[in-house]
């Protein structure tokens, strides 16, 4: 389909609109983020996997396809964190040259909609391609710059995490769907960036009785094996209608 | 300053990125949203107060300057909902005629970034310039139609409205200083869209312990005069500095 829409010149890529994919992934210790190697000049250039949106895209559509088409993944729940459109935001010498390499108004001033999404890292294996040279999980405490105004984007949905997972058990979608509550544990500390003392967190989560224990132990592990949990749906959804994510009303 | 910057013919309107404010006020009756009549050719068109962005403008910047030029509307704290990017977002015929009239680009593929704030309505008298014959107020739930897609731009901030003011005080930005309990209950029942019971309300509130009451009752009333209250901001950002608006950490 794509290829058929090109042929028609009203149908380019729009240099003024970009959309960017911040993708979150938990490996049981850190968050990690999915960047790309670009095809620098300079060598290793890492950014977000994002590009121009074509003209007859929705901004969602494009956000997929720019994934899909630089890291292979696809078929992922993408959310909109919001327009970044700092009009300096192109201004590394690094990341004109790489428009230079590869845009045909490099010069243009774009405005990029950034979009991020919670995936079970294990179901999701990067395979770089178009400009990407490599796509790898990163995990986000390490990463000190990235292309464009990339640091800051990656920033901004860390913080949205953050806060989200105060008023929504996103977390879940980070996990398998079995998992330990010292995992949960895990994950809460590395969105949070805090430490969380290990009782006390394991009290407010079987309280808020949105986990439930099943009659399973983990397997294959080294230790001692740690009794299995599952997201208890259900009790959520009851729990949202009366009213919980809420500030008195 | 803006008059030197349009000499340079770079730092001309972009044609693909446009803004849009959703400028919410209370009448201490309804919720009222801020709307231009745009100099349309068939009478009046209805529209949010949103124009292409300068090439050389942050995105807040040009929020701004949009809202001052069309309503007169200035120093207002606005807040980024998102963008939106229908491909279809301009359709409609009348949109179209109105397009051809005014831009040097009718036919540009137009992504916008919508903004929006709440203001006590009494400070500010919409002024109405630019390609604005007229900017009012109106009660949110009477409007059926709007230019674009700016009937859903502001079913998007009025849901938005209604989930922050579950996690954060915003209300109060409607207010002025000093209310009484009624004219607060009524501001829930009209963000949250339905009635509320007016003695649970009071006793949340006051449960809550985010007002504080006046040695002071209103004055000028045709009826009993009734307690006036304030925000207790103190006590309010030490609720949350101990983490009350969160999912249980």
């Amino acid at each position: 389909m794509r290829k058929e829409i090109k042929k028609n010149a009203a149908l380019e890529l729009n240099p003024n609109v970009s959309v960017d994919c911040v993708i979150f992934g938990f490996d049981f210790d850190k968050l990690n983020v999915l960047v790309i190697n670009r095809d620098g000049v300079d060598g290793v250039q890492w950014a977000l996997p994002g590009n121009l949106i074509y003209d007859d895209e929705h901004l969602d559509q494009a956000a997929n396809r720019v994934l899909a088409e630089l890291t292979g993944l696809q078929h992922i729940y993408l959310e909109q964190i919001g327009a970044f459109g700092d009009p300096n935001r192109i201004s590394k010498e690094s990341d004109r040259s790489w428009l230079q390499s590869i845009r045909t108004q490099p010069e243009a001033r774009v405005i990029t909609v950034a979009y991020f999404s919670l995936v079970k890292m294990e179901d999701y294996q990067p395979q770089a391609s178009s400009f990407a040279k490599s796509a790898e999980w990163i995990p986000v405490n390490e990463i000190r710059e990235l292309a464009f105004d990339h640091f800051d984007i990656l920033q901004t949905a860390k913080s949205r995490l953050k806060q989200m997972i105060k008023i929504r058990p996103i977390g879940f979608n980070l996990l398998p769907e079995k998992f330990t509550l010292s995992q949960l544990h895990k994950l809460y500390e590395s969105i949070l960036d805090k430490p969380l003392d290990k009782r006390n967190f394991r009290r407010k989560i079987q309280k808020l009785n949105i986990v439930m224990s099943l009659e399973e132990k983990q397997s294959g592990v080294p230790h001692k094996p740690s009794q299995l949990f599952m997201f208890d749906k259900e009790h959520y959804l009851l729990l949202t209608q009366n009213g919980f994510d809420n500030f008195g009303f």
